[in-house]
């Protein structure tokens, strides 16, 4: 397979090396894999790896194959149905829970299925018209980061599948993080009130929920300088603070009781020594290191206990502006947060673990949703979730920007999250 | 019982007249009721009657009687635990949804109940030391604004009750209503965009979740000058509404499909033609009567058809700021939105039907929920609830506020609760 | 109202006393009543007595008035529909479920519903042609006997409804019971194997469940000469029996781990000692007098770790064959069952406490149920639920045969069931 | 791998072939899968097949090797874990209903298990002492019977997995099964009433269930001839059985209006043409072929609209005496009932479909478990399950017996079970 576009070929064509190297990375995650660990659906909320190789691979040859490709055919009609997510315009889904209950096409057809439209998408590209070279760069480039965030979710959702097997098998062998003693000097970043714009606007790619970009008004406010962490979590723990009903939202209260959760998901008591189960497997609890895998009820109650509160996200992403993109995303290996450097500054902002904000989800003022189905991607899902921001360990660094908006359920756990005090 | 307080009253004892109004008001919404009408809770969201009049009460004796009451007996030590509501802070609380288990004390030992208290009250409003007059009036005036809050769930309750019943109960006879000819001409009121203020500051009552009054920026907006009619919700119902998931919020999508919905709470379609279950009996539907008893993925969807919106509460508030407080409240006797009167300007933005925002229910910059168990009140509810605004006609004249904001889960729908269009 | 037949009235009309008898005696049980009592439905399996009231009316006015008397009207046609419990031969049914969602017809209308169709089924009994007569005394046998099992789950559904107030009120005061000092010696009655019969064959009423009157092949066997005591089986209890899985069925140690049981229902520990909730209230825990409230698991649990097992359904009937039918019943007026009396022979066989069997309900050989609607009453439950013999102390005392077989599921403890054993 | 006993070997040697032909066979049961199929629970009543791979081999490390091995080691101390299915006796079992969500031990580790167990077990075998023989054969022979049971559940539980892919894909490519025009002139074979004696007695393996033999009294009884027919089924469907409750217990009218069945488990209708999914895929449906995939109660509910009845086990026991044990097992390779052949006398009374009864399952008069933990192989599940009888197309001919008693749940449909009337 060659990348390098010939004199002829259309403006698309210089997708080409972005489009092969985030569809290769999803193939590279899939390397430590057996074909058992492929099938399994381990919740409700999570998808076997299989169905993700597939679902990715559906996106493209319905959004773009199907409007776009010469004397297009489908890979297989039944396709449409079963690796359909939620898009409602395209017809319907086999049901979501049940995705973990088939085994064909297997995985080998589905590695089959990836490389027929990896062929595909690539003769487009190489050979669209001037007329339709925008409309397909632009489909196609929301492809890509439409991959992107089910490579992390693939990343989660084996976390969760290895998770329930006493036997706690690892994913990766780990890379060695260290301890960062001065982890306990938190500080405090200031930003003063005033009229800010925050959204969306230039011509990169964004997802709409992102725009239109627009004035906000902003008081006063101080963002901690970095994530809380293990050792400090630990201390809301032992202050009794999943006892203590006064910390939590009412519904928070309720989801500790019925779901007995008395720590982060994947901390594990044994004889008093606190353990965390980590794509390297079980491995004893850093205290320095971030702590994740906390629902925003978590958060909160942790934020109330210490006498502060969530950042906003219009606070996050103003504070944020002065920042490189930089931090610790999945190309750095790690699968894990790691501890803060020391410095001034504020510091953790991209990468490590997504931030619950205490913004619920909402549109943007004057905010429109695309037409037609592809226009299902964000909209639709504006009630019932908070905002995160900042991507974690198991983003790409190429798929997270300042106005990102992530987006999960107050109860959610099983994504790499965490916390960062304002007050 | 006499209310004008003596020469020597404390200056507490001008609460009088008001706390025995707004009690009597509670026993005089009983008085069309069996005693089997008490007791029943039809569902885990609502609470019998007899529930609700033990409940009031034992607010105001925890709250007032207990601190402040000399050589204070509790009228029952049970009633702690059977009749406290939410407050983790008085302590551990008889379980919501087995309200309706309980038969004793009967309705009678609870009327006992409740003339006990107010003697206690009373007494204590008119001997108040002058130490402890601010603090005891602040007290029993929020105990009122709460027994007004379970006045109108009282009539809620009830009516969702007689709903299961296949005979149709009514309540009471009814007042006549009269269509009005003109409620189809639906106008849009401007406001322009700018720095507001929101947000209670006078020294009247008001709840904490409406402070500290604060700077917002709206953008130039537009609200429909009355309430949707359910006539208007007809032609969404007609035009397939129920049927196509584009107007749908995901989640508002699942449950409709999960729960059958295809029309209003209450609404029932016999041999071709719709009546409406109210609390005079199933009547058949006034086209011209605004729609009520709709979720809020019902007002946003049928927002979305009309290729609008649902306003902001800070819209909302902004533009009621030039009205006065009237409207079809409870006091009227309807217990039933009404149609609008023809005229200008914005008509039917407080009472009628609590309106649906599009706004999450979340603290306002700076706010501080109340010390103590008090403080649960409101703040602790803030997470998957959408603001309603401008009351409705089971609330108490005396009890809404231009600030006022009440809130439900998005799937709610027995309260009266409607639509106001936005753009 | 008179019950002396004149010199030209029917042969039905013999019948008269007995029904008056029995339906007043349902009056009478709900004597200690609050009207709030009528009301609630604590568990789907009980019902409110307002239904049970309505519902025993409800089977007079359908299969014997309907069919029988002249110029037949219906009470209110919405009755069929409300009081039918099970029988689709007559039509839908108002979901079980929900019997406690509804406060109209009021209990004062089910009185005068169950006066009105008094008056008719007396002038039926009175005037009925001689060519009727043998089939409506059948049917208002039938009637009867149906009233009676009810009467008995009145007696049970309230004690199950009061049960779930903490105040623990009592249904009546009680008479006092004296310990049997001798309760402790158990001894064993013993019956040689051979062909006996078992069934009903005279021409008495029985239900159709009861026949034919067939042979049954016995082995030799004992059965335990009174019931396990309350003493017996807290020695279960100490002895670990709820932690011990080798004693259990496997779907009775699912319940109890589900259910997190650990002893009888109504029992109640605090400060180390034990109370049972009787319908007089809560009360020391009695050794002598016998369990009761167990399920099937239970009972079958409790008789493997004795070394024993439970009687099979013919066993207990051949068994019974030479004894009287006397016992504690329903008109002993203790509502609770009692220490055996000492002395020779089997005891406690009738009255107390049923006592469940080791025979799942079955039909007998050639067993046909009745025709139509009113042979719904045994057969369709011939699936999932074992035989229990002998009565209660909440049964009539004319109620009860040698030949009864009541059935519940192996989880039910909400009758008064108790132990026998057998080896 | 030798399976021929040198001269000192053990008498438990001679178990050697056995041992070797059933452990080989479930691996030949496996060479249609792919490794996906392994890993996949669809329902909690299945199993995976990775897990019944595992846990056979369990079964032998468990009640032989421990035991009797010299210098045993665990393969895995987890494996006692993870594989125990429900011996309380051994431990603590992994969850039933989370058996779909482990991927390691990988099927290929599985598979090494199996291999080493093998040899172990084979060492033991032949080199078992004379004392330990007879009890190690005993162990080993009730192993082989247990595995051949879990090779009927792979192909039920692979058939329910396959099914529930809309791609219907076929474990195998099916074997053509001929029509027998003589399918519908039922017959009817009939036995005189007396004493007869069921159960197990000679010294041939048998699971303690079906001991100890003893007399039983029959009434004069008919059987069908043979099973009923897929065509006789679809007129009871046609004549609207699945809508008239009187042919129904009442569980079964909840389960399927509940569960909305209309049909066979596995029966698809297709613009108007019945199918049924098959082992070999989605075939028309075979109106001659046995209908399978029943429940108890649609069989019970078919006999009674043909106006019979459900044999008891003791009357399919007694009739089957004159019979040779031939039939459709899993050897044949059609994996499906097929037609009756023409000819006088009972038919398919092994093999084909299990073969519902009347009888619920319970003890034999003086049964005895097992001691210990083995000893919970049977006893323990005797409450709310029906006895099923013959085998099926799914059973090993080498593992039925006339005496043999299989027992489901009344609801249970994913056996190859079947209807055989009686009157």
């Amino acid at each position: 397979m060659t990348s390098v576009p010939a004199a002829d070929t259309s403006p698309a064509a210089s997708l080409l090396p972005k489009y092969e190297a985030v569809r290769q990375f999803t193939q590279k995650l899939c390397e430590p894999l057996e074909t058992e660990d492929y099938v399994i659906q381990s919740m409700p909320d999570a998808s076997p790896i299989r169905w993700h190789l597939a679902h990715t691979t559906w996106f493209f040859e319905t959004f773009v194959l199907k409007p776009f490709a010469k004397h297009f055919q489908p890979s297989n009609p039944a396709f449409e149905y079963l690796f359909n997510s939620y898009y409602n315009g395209i017809g319907e889904q086999f049901p979501r829970a049940k995705r973990g209950l088939l085994t064909r096409p297997t995985v080998a057809k589905v590695f089959e299925y990836r490389r027929a439209v990896d062929r595909k998408i690539e003769t487009l590209l190489v050979e669209a018209s001037n007329d339709q070279a925008d409309e397909i760069s632009t489909l196609v480039e929301l492809g890509l980061h439409h991959e992107q965030q089910h490579q992390e979710l693939m990343l989660t959702d084996l976390k969760h599948m290895l998770a329930q097997n006493p036997l706690f098998p690892a994913y990766h062998s780990g890379k060695e993080v260290f301890a960062n003693d001065s982890a306990n000097d938190l500080a405090w970043h200031t930003t003063d009130g005033g009229i800010y714009q925050i959204g969306h606007s230039n011509d990169q790619f964004a997802y709409d929920n992102e725009t239109p970009r627009h004035d906000v008004l902003l008081h006063d406010f101080q963002l901690a300088d970095r994530l809380t962490t293990n050792g400090e979590y630990l201390e809301f723990i032992e202050a009794g603070g999943y006892q203590r009903p006064e910390f939590w939202l009412s519904l928070g209260w309720n989801t500790i009781q019925n779901d007995q959760w008395d720590s982060p998901l994947y901390w594990l008591k044994r004889d008093g020594t606190w353990f965390e189960f980590t794509l390297a497997g079980l491995q004893p609890l850093e205290p320095t290191a971030p702590v994740t895998h906390v629902s925003y009820f978590e958060a909160d109650a942790y934020a109330r206990w210490r006498g502060n509160r969530l950042p906003l996200e219009t606070e996050w992403e103003v504070a944020s502006e002065s920042l490189p993109l930089g931090g610790n995303f999945v190309e750095s290996g790690y699968l894990h947060p790691t501890p803060a450097q020391s410095g001034e500054g504020l510091k953790q902002m991209f990468g490590d673990a997504w931030e619950w904000t205490a913004s619920p989800y909402t549109a943007y003022p004057g905010y429109k949703p695309v037409e037609g189905a592809i226009g299902e991607y964000n909209g639709k899902f504006m009630c019932n979730q908070q905002v995160l921001r900042g991507g974690s360990c198991a983003t790409s660094a190429s798929h997270i920007r300042r106005t990102y908006r992530n987006f999960f359920p107050a109860d959610a756990r099983w994504q790499f999250t965490g916390i960062r005090l304002a007050r």
